[in-house]
């Protein structure tokens, strides 16, 4: 993609920093199968630290981290519930299925804000003939659902109801850190509340590739076959986990000012009746079903313009703001979508 | 079970009748697998023409059935929606995932109250990268939503969304006969709303085994397949086709004399507040959580007073009619729940 | 089939007796997804006790009982051993891989005449990274064996290999009649040695439908659900129990019958150089590589003199002796057989 | 593990290169799951190229590229051959089955002395009611076979038995490089003979993580797809691509030494009459059944000497030389084998 563009489609785009470069290239690195790669296993020690758990797996990408969690947590034939717009039921391409052999049935896609009572009333207990509920995930902050962060009571009741219930409760954290970030909740505090996570160096965070899962030391144990099932052992792999580890250390805090930049773009839109949701983190879901622009038309005006968007459907796309796009990007994407919205 | 249990547990129970035993007994029969049971490619035929469909084939089970068509319109990786409460994803034991590799999608547990909107706003179409639907199920009667019918215009307003994004329409017909009793619609005009129906031979029709996967010859021949994968492929099963040829013939119009019965149960229990939904064909569901029993302790004083029924989860249960209960036993099973409701 | 025909084709051909209508006709039934019926429920614990089993589960298929079984004694992504002609990876629709997950290695297809030590060899132990060896299938009598019996010794030592290694023995035991009949082992001496069998009652036996999974009551309860997720509860289907269990009581004994018929079809052919191994029951296989005609030629001959056989590939073909054959049959099929071949 | 040690384990082992480190530290990257990964992008050309295929995809590792081939050229519930030793069934952790459905029959484990008659007997057309084959995989240079390499002229003829039967030929070429080296056969030639191959760059030739699939166009476009639901689309990846583009530049003919390194350590151990076979690249296959030793009391007392070795059963270890051990390591390595072998 031409540097001339301001590329607004995914927080996944960012280039590593120099600093990170770095990094990597200084790495300490040893055969990671045979569990004897030094920066893998710190970053691995790290993130479990971060979440308050025993133990976490290095993943190449947060759809392995997830599909690992689920297959860790239900059993194939067993149910899976989420919600209707979720990442493991959407964009994973039909692993937790095909793969893993879970059945899953979900809650109206209403992003962060989620009913607890609802979905306590999905669960199906073991001894009444139905698949029975093995677990819950949820998706923090919510991709589909505008960067949307799940408060903490609702998460806090979604425990009670997973311990009442007996099944375990999975979070798809690939943007906890915004979601950490937007509410002040400590990553320790989410931790805590979920049997397994899966969280993501790649996307805010600006890392090359990487994800993990977060869990039990026996969970992780097991997770570890199932990523090499999975095709996800690597070898000299601390590499990229140096690269996370200096994610890790620089790149948190700095979130606060992406999601600004939301705002900015959220500002800049929502004069013409697209914006889908408020803002909350660094996604801007725009809902063009009632604008004279379809998704298609708006990503052509906007490249045209210099300017790069996500279409998510035939009315819907998707603005992002990363560690890549500084003031005057921002300022130019407004203006140019401005200027297209207008028209 | 003794004979001296009014059993409203299920319609599943009911025994072969003498008639339908002749039947049975004096069958023309040969080798299935080979194609060449002259009873059971007969009763393939007449229920392909009773719903206007190419072909049919013989199932041992309505959840063979179900998954066979299931199988069929939705490959490995891509999505099924159904209702949260459908039979395929509650009853089936993970086999649309487990077997299938089916990722599937719910909309509430509406029974047969389906708003076709919220269905066409969840169907995924290709190129977006999410999973691709390819199927929509709906269940007629719906079993869980009490017996309850969809109305033919539903069903018309479902086929058009289907037809608009490419997607296949199967009915889990399973009492599908008991929709065409009580709202009088031809089963051939529902037949013409599916690419893929299951229809059962032992629930309200009586016969002792058997359900049949309905749909083009194509998608039939494609059935044989992956019915033999399943280990649905019988021999001399002309045996228990000649029981369901009798059935379709004998035992269809007679279902109004069970829904007759059912409104008879559900008028005894209403005035307890433990009637769920409105009753529609022969199933009564009871909702429990505004009584002082629950469903274990209901079912256990029922069978203490020499009637059975179903325990559907903590607070809910179910009754139903069926050919083998006469007027007396009905009767004996109002006064007997009468009784315990008011104690 | 028109009853001109001798049907060499398979012994799944036969048609009920008149006895077993009888039995089928008087049957006393109930629901047996709920365990209630009543000659289901003898015919499992007949069947369990012929082979010293605690339970037995019935089954639509003998495919269906193989891989209920497989599914019980390997979890997905661990190892079955077998022949490279099991019936099991072979007829099967490749169901244990596609539904079980079943990682499969086989040594070569010898038919009855296993080495144990070949088999000893494959085993993966836990703990060196490979794929973990949980169970070895057998076929009794071997199908694409011919017949072929496997001597008591042999299993006696797949026993003891089995028992040191920790893994399932299987047994498919869809002719395992004729085992006991041609080899004249007691049916309990064959059970003792296996966790699980799986055995036909509509092949040799003449049942029209029916096979059985034996092994300890433990494993049959969980063999109940997986029955269930392939679709195979069925419900008053005391009709065909009673038809095995007739077939039980009748056909046993007379299956020697049938290995002199095949033995005198096997003389009939053997001069030809056309056959593929000795015949030690009623099944003679033909091997035509040395031969001018091809299987599909040698079956169309066949046809047109009156006699079906099997075409198992371009070179193979296969006939079958069954109770449906009688004398005159079978001097009528040896001598179509002999002018074809000598032509 | 501490730098004091002769790693024998494995070529998985080895660190970058300080030229293959500036290689990473510099190179372009981009998104690559938009396709955007200029070093990704071109390494997967220039592998195409190598092969003379159309195209080729990078995949976190070795399993994933011949998981993800194996997907693309087996349908669930369809059939590959390979060998009982093959790594794509003993070292992939199930992942065939499991995740592919595929139904897996094996020819005995010969390592690279593969007869093609034995390969073609297996193959199961369509038509005949059994699995059908739609692959065969073979593995160059053979793992568990030692190391050993497939000639030529037996690939010809695999190659030949794949058109005729109308099914594809996989070659997991995890070690192509030591057999073009060793053979002195152009990789372009190998590639030729089949339809998918995957190759790698962390093993021999020194990269940190990476295989890739090479074959059509077509097929690598679906590979995509495939790859994501595996969970291996990866972001900046071109950190690692780039070290791959230096390994295949840099790291190809070198591994000639590697192959003296290992001839001198087969000529070391040799006379203890525990060489499995003989050794024709970077393997060194130890059969320790006649030796008094087992393989972990041989590891142990190597590792007590400083040197690392593999075990792979009971019975059984091996020696792995690479770009890590220079000429006084294998002197070293020796001479402790010998006096423990001896001893």
């Amino acid at each position: 993609m031409a540097e001339a563009f301001v590329d607004l489609r995914s927080d996944t785009v960012t280039r590593p920093t120099a600093g990170m470069r770095e990094a990597m290239a200084t790495a300490e690195v040893g055969d990671d199968v045979y569990g004897e790669d030094p920066s893998v296993t710190a970053l691995e020690a790290e993130v479990a630290a971060l979440f308050g758990h025993e133990a976490a797996l290095f993943a190449p990408s947060g759809s392995m981290a997830n599909q690992i969690a689920l297959q860790l947590v239900v059993p194939p034939a067993n149910e899976l519930l989420c919600d209707a717009d979720a990442h493991v039921v959407t964009y994973e391409i039909g692993a937790a299925a095909a793969y893993g052999g879970i059945s899953s049935r979900t809650w109206p896609a209403v992003g962060a804000d989620i009913d607890p009572e609802t979905v306590a009333g999905m669960i199906r207990p073991d001894g009444y003939f139905a698949v029975p509920t093995r677990a819950i995930a949820v998706e923090q902050t919510h991709n589909r659902g505008g960067g949307g962060v799940i408060p903490l009571a609702t998460l806090r009741e979604l425990r009670r109801i997973a311990d009442t219930a007996g099944v375990a409760l999975h979070c798809d954290g690939a943007r906890i850190w915004h979601a950490h970030v937007a509410d002040g909740v400590p990553l320790i505090e989410y931790g805590q509340l979920f049997d397994t996570l899966s969280v993501c160096l790649s996307k805010g965070l600006g890392a090359p590739v990487g994800s993990l899962v977060v869990g039990s030391a026996e969970k992780i144990e097991q997770a570890r076959w199932i990523r090499k099932r999975m095709g996800g052992g690597m070898r000299q792999v601390g590499i990229l986990a140096a690269a996370g580890r200096y994610a890790l250390e620089h790149h948190i805090d700095r979130l606060a000012e992406d999601h600004v930049k939301a705002a900015r773009l959220a500002e800049a839109v929502a004069p013409f009746g697209v914006l889908a949701t408020a803002v909350r983190t660094n996604l801007v879901p725009l809902d063009l079903t009632k604008h004279a622009l379809d998704a298609h038309a708006l990503a052509a005006a906007a490249r045209a313009e210099g300017v790069l968007i996500s279409v998510l459907g035939p009315r819907t796309a998707r603005l992002v703001t990363h560690l890549d796009l500084d003031d005057a990007a921002i300022t130019r994407a407004a203006a140019a979508l401005t200027r297209i919205l207008a028209a």
